[in-house]
């Protein structure tokens, strides 16, 4: 068998267990989550020799250390990703809610009902908690799920996905609704990318690389965010002590996740008493500065930046920073450098504010707080999958309900048209 | 300059058009809309002569009488585009709706608002009317839009977008909300199909070879439908008399339509009670018909189908009917050889109603009515700009609605994360 028709296989397969899956009540599938939680725990001592193996594995290959923290599973990661599931089974079950009702004049009665997307297709790297996050997540909203994790994980990835498809399949998971894709041949994923009539959307997670070689050859839907480059912008009537908690929050609380700042602007008015202060405190966290020539006259420290640094995910201790002439050149500034990730402003003038919300095109914009909060946890959706800087189906963090799609049931009584 | 050059070019206007039409509020875009159809009015001559030279070059080239008809500006039409333009105007503006609002335990407020998805690009085909009901919807909808039409109709759609696009400036519209690609160098759909950065959404709409080539080169999210291979079944509870209206309805009030029924499913139980009466009336409206052996057993009139009729999308006076010995095989048919589109069950068991509506994959599932209801003027949407096979985003017809995404605004007091 080749790769291509082994994948062809899996889709069709997929398929198949969604619409089982589809047919699997909302205790059955918490029954189900909670056996696939179990497992897990069962299964500690497989799991942790198959991470040995990749953690061996990488080492040898010469991955950096921050790889193999990414890739190693403790008992401290085993407990949140089996806590993680457990969670998942406790949330409400988006599938079968009614989003609308209306009749028509002619008597027909149309429902908009929300149901599962399909079979779902998670592009990942070397976390290999992701396997059982998203597989939690897709069963919950009813979705057949077909995974492709990175090769440094392969081996713990494989043991994670046996023991969920082994749990669930106690408790009635149809056959295939969780499915590994086991070949690190690059083959599969350009043929798992061209089923557009088995897999209804991918989501990608992981480097930039990754998620835009996904989506230049997917047929289907892709939901994704490319990086986040994140800004603070603080206006003229800016609270400036509230100002200077919010920009060290947003860049040093987890400077590596994309939801931090990337890049400081201040109006102009108030360069002069807030930069030589928040350069103060940012400075004293580690964090290296980079301005435009009047934020470096104000912050002699401060290297020059370059056009470059306006597009930069630093993902580090590293903050970009410009001043500017007005809430205009802000939004300007964020529309043309920024990734339509989250943005903040601090004001306490409303029209400002209103101006920023209206014209910054992101997922989610802020006033007067902390950009680090756009996360499914922080927004109450108790889980997430994902976050998408895209504009359809789903934007800024993604829940369950993003899981699900919605269909029109319409019921007549022999009503045909005129 | 290149074609390359000059799309790029057009992508960035569209997306400062993009942010400019965001800050004009209702009552101004309806202004624009009516000015709009007021330049249309005024500008019938032009159009007419420019319709003039695209049916004589679409003669000359030998197009059949169908797509010249399919090319026709007649007065009528002419009327119906401007009253359509109108029409939009009239509807409600979904942009700044509210979709929902929570606080959270830290006392963010979290607002989901309805905003314009950006840029959109519609690619069509022969229809010179697409050019200003489209261009309509975008525009009331807050979204600038780049059109490409069909070479046949090249002349139509310059003098149509030339007139909305002045009587649109005379009320304050934009530059380049609305643009026209004016060559017919398939490099620029290429290029265009390339710019994510610039083009939010493609929406084809014409043949499904047309629409395969876009899905297949977009970069960006394309919402569309491939065909509607729509079934009616006709339930062992049916009554028959509804059954063969509904099915009448469906095949014959107008066969060349993506709504129209292509295959009828008859439970084994009513198939002798039902077939000979119902291809009696589908015969003397001029249907052909193909059918499985048991259907030819029973209508000695019919061909026999093959197995190619089960895909097929007739759009034509031709009827495929299969018996199916339960609901269970009628669903697979139709998960099988369907198009997601529109499916039917005539039936008076509950049970058998719920299991069809829940197990059968598509926009829109009817109960004991005509397939030919999904329409976004009969579903009470005031317009449409195309019906979704796909399942992300939009399902079924899609009106001003589907051409909006959302934002998360967030309201804080100066909140950090601990």
């Amino acid at each position: 068998m080749s790769i291509e028709s082994d994948i062809q296989t899996m889709g069709a397969h997929a398929k198949r267990a969604a619409g089982e899956l589809n047919m699997v009540g909302s205790r059955k599938k918490n029954i189900i989550l909670q056996s696939m939680a179990d497992a897990l725990e069962e299964q500690r001592p497989a799991i942790a020799i198959a991470n040995e193996k990749d953690l061996a594995a990488g080492r040898e290959n010469g991955l950096s250390s921050a790889m193999l923290d990414r890739l190693r599973l403790d008992d401290k990661r085993m407990d949140s990703m089996i806590k993680g599931i457990r969670d998942v089974a406790d949330l409400k079950d988006p599938i079968g809610t009614r989003i609308s009702r209306w009749i028509r004049p002619n008597g027909l009665q149309i429902i908009k009902q929300r149901v599962p997307i399909g079979v779902i297709g998670i592009i990942y790297e070397s976390r290999p908690n992701v396997t059982a996050d998203t597989a939690a997540l897709c069963i919950k909203s009813s979705n057949a799920i077909i995974l492709r994790g990175g090769k440094e994980a392969m081996h713990s990835n494989a043991a994670i996905a046996d023991a969920l498809a082994e749990g669930g399949k106690r408790k009635g998971l149809p056959d295939h609704a969780i499915q590994l894709v086991r070949t690190i041949d690059r083959a599969a994923v350009s043929e798992l990318l061209k089923m557009d009539d088995k897999v209804d959307l991918i989501i990608p997670r992981g480097g930039e690389a990754l998620i835009r070689t996904v989506t230049e050859q997917a047929r289907m839907p892709v939901i994704k965010h490319y990086k986040g480059v994140c800004h603070t912008y603080v206006d003229a009537e800016a609270d400036l002590e509230m100002a200077a908690d919010i920009a060290v929050n947003a860049k040093c609380h987890r400077p590596g996740v994309c939801n931090a700042m990337e890049t400081l602007l201040v109006h102009e008015e108030v360069a002069a008493a807030f930069l030589p202060r928040v350069a103060k405190l940012l400075e004293s966290a580690g964090v290296e500065l980079r301005g435009d020539t009047r934020t470096c006259e104000l912050v002699p420290t401060a290297m020059p930046a370059t056009e470059e640094d306006w597009f930069e995910e630093y993902l580090d201790l590293i903050l970009a920073i410009r001043v500017v002439p007005s809430l205009d050149e802000a939004v300007e500034h964020i529309n043309t450098y920024g990734s339509r990730h989250s943005d903040a402003i601090v004001s306490s003038d409303e029209v400002a504010q209103n101006a920023f919300l209206k014209r910054v095109d992101a997922s989610t914009v802020y006033v007067n707080a902390s950009t680090r909060f756009t996360d499914g946890a922080e927004f109450g959706m108790g889980a997430e999958i994902g976050i998408s800087t895209d504009k359809l189906h789903a934007r800024g963090p993604m829940g369950l309900e993003e899981l699900t799609t919605y269909k029109y049931l319409i019921m007549g009584k022999g009503q045909i048209r005129d």
